[in-house]
């Protein structure tokens, strides 16, 4: 059972770099006092995409900096030498070794800029092209697909964030609090097991959120792709009524992803819609009582910040998807057709 | 046939955009000369999100500059001020009317930035909001589903793209061939019929692309949701293998937007793979013989370059898809659930 057991790592995990990497981020908050980024880019694919998505909002709200997600292939396909030299070049990848990200570092520290590797490798081509690298510490990663790599690449997010920012003692305390609210999200396991062994037919679902719990959503949906073969699909709540809201039919299912406060707050009419209105059937991550009511729930601890719900909102998320894959019949040490490391370019 | 006729005046649309907007964009290339963005951020929802995403790789590949992605909700619901004063802010709206998209630009240029909304009406919200407005002059847009807005939104990007750096001789004459191919291209509406009357079975599918395509897909996609309630969901084709490529299965659907040149060729291995090992039927755009022939075939016309093809490239996608809802037995006027104007927070 490898897959549970990296789950259930995953409070050492997020511990470990939590004391293990003080000294590189003081490294980082040395290399940007003397010229803060103008904005940042982040290059990553698949899991660790949503990272940089939690990176993306993370560093607006808190940083107030903006934050472009790469399109590697402007510069491995089209041969582009986009202006970054201004900005904070991030590649994130568990393993390091996918070349279109690898070539987004190389090109931004050509050009001068300030660049940081996240990865579990780092001994890894990412690592070596750029000039800082925080070592997410995860220990190796044998499962197909990716958990503790991913809570790690969201806890190394939030420190550098508070690296190009000094934390208030608050949120010192709040990020030190991780581990222990992530252990204590894992005590859904029994309810994630019997919510899922009910879901077995499910072949399909859409996925909801909106802010910071948006990159949940999409990592939730990618989980449920390559573990238990539902055709399962992220939307923001916005842009999901800009359109896609046509495909909601009565006993569609749909996951959401709505902890208390802005995330829940703007998604409420919506979640009310989708129940009464269109019949869709409803499964809700939250801390609110209220939205765990709705229809089904899959409950987080209550005293969660927002900034940092993101790595406690994927862990229901992780345990319904892996009772799932087996309720389904399907193995979730062994995804079909696909490999621990892709190298796209 | 309110939306077939909207279909079929694209090309009269784009002319009439192309010949009618050198004034507003000497005036932008007059606001940009003194003081060139260090980078670029765009807000945009549903249809207009995916001319964003194409403004994102040409403004990278043609300009070199990097294009951020807005995410409203971070100023919205978080409250969040980002620095935006050195960047050049981007709204795109048919209907200038999200308050969200309003919120980022007048935020924008409170900071000083300067700001452009492209819409398709002058006299709305974000166009009061904005410095600069493009008019996209696409006449009223009735259908619930936006076909005309998007080549004008596509095509306003072009033209914004040469007054952010002179059109070469060739990229003018490109520019202005832009009707001319879009006309050619609906010539193929017999073969998306034909094609699409197969196909009103298939109620899932996966579109992918890669490169200045993947704007395509995404678009197709989303009209595929809206109009035919078709479960298709876009990927770029290198993010399909980080993962979801779990999905395939024998005859699963997969459309394809793959035009000769860097979106093919960084395709083709993956094409090969899905079609000859794992079964799927493709049904592939391009104008090269051969990837026409791995499977099913849209094709568009021959000399199109590579940066305008998503202009063009869409085309068989509308034709195909508004055939399709018909084949499935549903009505292309009166999508269910959504409207024209959808207004987020």
């Amino acid at each position: 059972m490898t897959l549970r057991d990296e789950i259930c790592e995953q409070p050492a995990a997020l511990a470990r770099l939590l004391h293990g990497s003080a000294g590189v981020m003081a490294e980082i908050r040395a290399a940007v006092v003397d010229r803060p980024p103008k904005f940042v880019v982040i290059a990553a694919r698949g899991t660790s995409d949503n990272a940089a998505l939690y990176a993306q909002y993370l560093f607006a709200v808190r940083n107030g900096i903006i934050t472009a997600l790469a399109t590697p292939s402007t510069i491995t396909l089209y041969g582009a030498r986009p202006q970054m030299a201004e900005a904070l070049v991030i590649g994130i990848s568990q393993s390091g070794a996918s070349p279109d990200i690898v070539a987004v570092i190389e090109e931004a520290r050509r050009q001068g800029a300030l660049t940081i590797a996240l990865t579990n490798a780092p001994e890894s081509a990412l690592a070596q092209a750029a000039a800082i690298t925080v070592d997410l510490q995860a220990g190796p990663e044998r499962a197909i697909a990716a958990t503790k790599t991913y809570t790690t690449e969201l806890l190394a997010v939030a420190l550098l964030s508070t690296a190009l920012k000094p934390a208030t003692a608050q949120e010192s305390a709040d990020i030190c609090s991780v581990p222990e609210w992530v252990a204590e999200a894992l005590s859904v396991e029994p309810v994630a097991q019997t919510l899922a062994s009910g879901h077995a037919q499910r072949d399909h679902s859409i996925v909801l959120a909106r802010g910071f719990a948006y990159a949940t959503a999409r990592e939730w949906a990618l989980k449920l792709q390559e573990l238990a073969q539902v055709s399962a699909f992220p939307f923001s709540a916005a842009d999901f009524e800009h359109g896609p809201l046509a495909l909601a039919e009565p006993g569609l299912p749909v996951l959401v992803v709505a902890p208390a406060g802005p995330p829940l707050d703007a998604q409420r009419h919506l979640l009310e819609r989708l129940k009464a209105d269109l019949g869709a059937r409803l499964l809700v991550v939250s801390n609110d009582d209220e939205a765990l009511r709705i229809d089904e729930g899959l409950p987080i601890p209550r005293g969660v910040s927002p900034w940092l719900s993101p790595l406690v909102e994927i862990i229901p998320a992780q345990l319904y998807t892996y009772y799932l894959t087996i309720a389904r019949g399907l193995d979730p040490e062994a995804p079909r057709t696909i490999t621990k490391v892709t190298e796209t370019h």
